[in-house]
């Protein structure tokens, strides 16, 4: 059998197939899982990539009967049952679509190239080299409004996402960076939330919108509900009430399915999620399953499941059970989708947590939603270093990886430092990625 | 007065200048100070970016007098006393030129594409994607010869960066890699160092030499001597003793100083470094100084100094004195180069060490190497960090940051997973570069 994905559902799936007599192969075009909800983190330089990811033979390695291949799926052959990836045609009996999902820029596909979202690594690397470079572009220009324009910071999408990544620029601005500029102050900074939705965290009750828009207004940032973003360039952002002028404009709004949907020829939600059957398989064809932000599927109250990582393990293990009970000729119990809760971080001792009826904010919402995120990381070495770099910026207000990393390519530089081209000279400037993504394509 | 380069050299400077009255500005093109000496474990997947890496600017936080700037200098105009960096003209009474060196290719600028070096942070994790990337290009071929080829990989130089990455890389194949894959043994992985000199390690006395060479043979690559390198395609090596097929080629031969000559108009020599006075000025101008690796120096012994940071942090504190002397009008003596030692590491307990006319070998030498190295990274958090990734390292044999990242942008991919591009899905091919190179050009 083939699984496509190595995020939390297809993960999750392989490893529930352990010790059953099968022969498994999972196959994704990275060659590390990565762990998304601490992928801000990485945006705004508190952890280093490796910190949120691991590599997927690792995980792996030890089950005997999975196999890991680091290819890109480029289709699948209902009729052969086959998977096309890397050049090799791979067969299957049964078949786990666990591909995830990605930004949805609502049909406005130039915007990604000025407004990343945060779904990868790279996009993490990315978001904290154009957050960085801000203010060090903010500090070398003598031009008075550009400086004010390079401090405001844009964050499209007042969700989980949106709220994590306003509280920590804040942070970086106010704490990190606070006594690091001699022309600037990076305490001036501006960081602007917009959401089309009339308040904060809609998956939340109420009040914990309230206290989130509270603490974020407390930390400096300008939250606008009910506005709608309609246009995006590299100067800022137009929204249904006036433009935003601004130096970095972050993606934390819409998600759109990954296009399993197309490969496997099956109808579709309007977000892309492919329709499946209350056992998470083809309505057509039950040897093939699709989980996590690739399947659209209701719980049991008819709401549907949410894009979060603990359904798309709930999804993984639910669809090895099935083939498992059908390998054997038994039938399976639809799936029922179970809710833990919900939690998001905004600042330093602030977050907010529900959990079934309990509501935790401030300290102890930190305290939780801290632990639970060590816990569910991949690997005693990386919840020692995670903890580590918490408690470091915890009592230094100092983030450990504020690096800029140019991606040297782009700039027709291949490890040649002494021969900058036109292009890596100007990639100080704000244009310099819109340059980039020309000549590229 | 002005400083160009925040690496070991000018970074020293700008710290010795502390509290003097004078108005200091030191520009990096980087927003980090990097530890090169540990860049080799960044490529070899042991530590990550941030940890070898410290914002220069956080360095010099407190030191009211400095003022960074992150710009590319792109040209010195010394009628004027001026800096061109970012677009900006920076006046200067002092000049400090500490720029570095790069790799050099003996006139071959096209080996670069496919031979990286390793002198950068981009360097280094383009090197760690090749490594990993041959792994599993190896795993995902059906061709024998293909993959046999695929786990070739040839070191070009002998000197301690050509033997810590042949080491290291043994490492990854024979011990962190070692069960992670169903097809393809990665034990069975061939190291080739090849040396145009006749032995490893010429700094070294001979019998480190031939130490290092044992434990490396022993650890399975293998060294050839008195070869010197004529071709370097995607596909191997052709030297004077013949054609090596290969997957990954890394470049640790020549070094080249940063074109700062040019710059300045002074004379350089063979290698591109500034020919500078006992004093470490210009012949002609007192006012400026070259200092690191840009710099060709003699010890009192006649032979030059060594392009490593010791030596750079010596002149850098030396041209900090001079300057101070300077200003109060007093002469200062020659630069007199100390060198403190050599040291270079082969693996799990196997490194040599040369300090005054002691020598270590074996655990001793491994033990005082890691001392060392920690004890002079910057910041209590990258020590921290860096001691705990050896223990786990050294305990588990696990590398902990196995990530292949894409440069996203070469394949025309803008955080926009669901549409890869022809070429992002040729990224496996060993092709990729080459063809990225082209478009780029």
């Amino acid at each position: 059998m083939v699984v496509v994905g190595g995020g939390f559902g297809g993960l999750e799936f392989a490893k529930s197939m352990a010790g059953a007599d099968v022969d498994l192969t999972l196959i994704d075009r990275e060659n590390h899982h990565c762990f998304q909800p601490l992928l801000y983190q990485v945006a705004t330089a508190a952890l280093s990539p490796a910190e949120v990811a691991w590599p997927i033979r690792a995980i792996l390695r030890k089950q005997a009967n999975a196999t890991v291949l680091m290819a890109e799926v480029t289709g699948i052959d209902r009729a052969a049952q086959t998977v096309v990836a890397g050049g090799k045609v791979i067969p299957y009996d049964y078949l786990v679509v666990a591909t995830g999902a990605t930004h949805s820029y609502f049909g406005h596909d130039d915007w990604a190239a000025v407004a990343p979202g945060l779904k990868r690594i790279e996009d993490a690397t990315r978001i904290r080299r154009n957050i960085l470079l801000a203010f060090e572009r903010a500090e070398l220009t003598d031009d008075l409004d550009e400086r004010g324009r390079l401090l405001n910071f844009v964050v499209v999408g007042g969700g989980a996402t949106g709220v994590e990544l306003a509280g920590a620029i804040s942070e970086v601005a106010r704490q990190t960076l606070a006594r690091d500029f001699r022309r600037v102050d990076p305490r001036t900074a501006c960081i602007v939330v917009v959401e089309a939705g009339p308040r904060l965290l809609p998956a939340f009750p109420e009040d914990l919108s309230d206290y989130a828009r509270k603490m974020l207004e407390k930390m400096g940032c300008e939250i606008r509900v009910n506005t709608r973003v309609t246009g995006v360039d590299p100067h800022g952002v137009d929204s249904s009430e006036g433009r935003i002028a601004a130096g970095t404009i972050l993606w934390a709004a819409g998600v759109m399915a990954s296009p399993a949907a197309a490969w496997l020829g099956a109808e579709a939600d309007r977000a892309g999620r492919v329709r499946v059957t209350t056992g998470l398989s083809l309505p057509d064809d039950d040897k093939i399953f699709v989980i996590g932000d690739t399947a659209a599927v209701s719980g049991p109250d008819g709401k549907p499941v949410p894009g979060i990582a603990p359904a798309a393990k709930q999804m993984g293990s639910y669809a090895a059970e099935a083939i498992r009970a059908n390998l054997v000729g038994r039938a399976t119990a639809p799936f029922s989708y179970s809710h833990g809760g919900d939690l998001a971080t905004i600042g330093r001792k602030a977050a907010v947590v529900k959990i079934g009826r309990m509501k935790l904010t401030g300290l102890l919402g930190w305290l939780a939603w801290s632990l639970a995120h060590v816990y569910f990381l991949i690997g005693v070495r990386n919840r020692l270093i995670v903890a580590l770099s918490w408690a470091w910026t915890y009592l230094t207000f100092q983030r450990g990886v504020r690096l800029v990393t140019l991606q040297p390519d782009p700039f027709g530089f291949a490890g040649r430092p002494d021969k900058p081209s036109a292009a890596q000279m100007d990639y100080m400037k704000p244009e310099a990625e819109e340059v980039a993504a020309k000549r590229l394509s």
